[in-house]
């Protein structure tokens, strides 16, 4: 099983202001780049707060990368998996439009009307966790379903709380020339963030793109 | 006059934990760099907050680079600048130790006796500004001084406002490869951050050091 975050952000570490607007970040050759890495995946993961603030499809658009997904027998779209304790993902979300199959991670916790909100609107609920996910047991789960590859794209909650339970593999970081700024603003790892035991990463790729650089890390 | 801020952030932007306890992002040949930036300028400025976290001498400690400031007819160290509105920089801090000269900016409202408390640890003490330092007429006084090329090493209150003030005109990041996480941890620039109108930074420079990556920006 191979976890691969990925994300862009700004020069100071941010993933979008402080009014979590989305902000053109990377330009249209890290767009492209991010879809080949989508669908290279079995699944692409991301956290509530995401589907909340920026509504992802998360889907593959482009028709020759979803060509290739399945002449190699693989669903011509990843899945969409997200990590949702309490179960706030709105029935009405992209990520629940049917357009690829679509797996909810939920606490045992999570208030069973929405639950069976998000099981209406099509979606697989998967409960691992008491009050919130348990992310090792979910990614386990994943695997036992057969999505051994996933991809995720955020946000800076869900991404420290992987990196806390050491479930990261590989690291991408498409650092775009701009500023954002914002002790409010989200990062690419908020949480509560390490006070000692800081993960070291080994930093095995630097390439500019579009007017930043991708920074690629084994973790 | 040039204004070229300096910093070493983890992968997610940070300066360091949420405790502000200090940890080294970056090696050996960064720090040597770091010396040499220093010694190249007329002033080494930083934000009140980062003298109460991490106490720094801000001084150049290599014999050579002293020996060459020296040569070209220049003061052995250069000048610290503390940006510190409300004159909150202790008496016993480093950068009061008499080796080298400081700058204190504060702004008209801090408190009279603490203001004489940093005049008579040997400080010059320059006002601008009625509540905050009002930073363009700082930097002007600081020119007016002679103290034309300035090297700003954080924290991220000041690099922010720096940018709000479209004061900065070179950024060099060494983004060093270890996350730190934390919604509260001080990131490169915090204060209110953009909501509009960011900085358009342009990408000079890409360059390995240590095990981390240093980015050049033109701003």
């Amino acid at each position: 099983m191979v976890v691969h975050v990925n994300a862009a952000t700004s020069v100071d570490g941010k993933l979008a202001s402080r009014r979590r607007e989305q902000l053109a970040i990377s330009g249209p050759a890290d767009f492209a780049r991010v879809e080949r890495v989508r669908a290279a995946n079995d699944a692409v993961m991301v956290g509530v707060g995401t589907v909340l603030a920026d509504d992802p499809s998360l889907t593959v658009d482009d028709a020759e990368l979803v060509a290739e997904r399945e002449e190699r027998g693989a669903p011509p779209q990843p899945t969409r998996v997200v990590a949702d304790s309490t179960a706030r993902t709105p029935p009405d979300a992209r990520v629940l439009d049917g357009s690829a199959p679509t797996v909810v991670l939920v606490a045992s916790s999570a208030p069973a009307e929405r639950v069976a909100a998000i099981e209406d609107a099509g979606a697989t609920v998967v409960s691992a966790g008491a009050e919130r996910v348990d992310l090792p047991a979910a990614v386990d789960e994943l695997a036992a379903r057969g999505l051994v590859d996933v991809m995720v794209e955020g946000g800076g909650e869900l991404i420290f709380s992987l990196f806390e339970a050491s479930l990261v593999d590989e690291l991408s970081v498409y650092v775009g020339s701009t500023l954002i700024g914002g002790r409010d603003a989200p990062t690419l790892a908020d949480g509560e963030g390490f006070v000692a035991d800081y993960p070291d990463l080994d930093l095995v790729g630097v390439e500019r793109i579009d007017d930043g650089v991708l920074l690629r890390y084994d973790c």
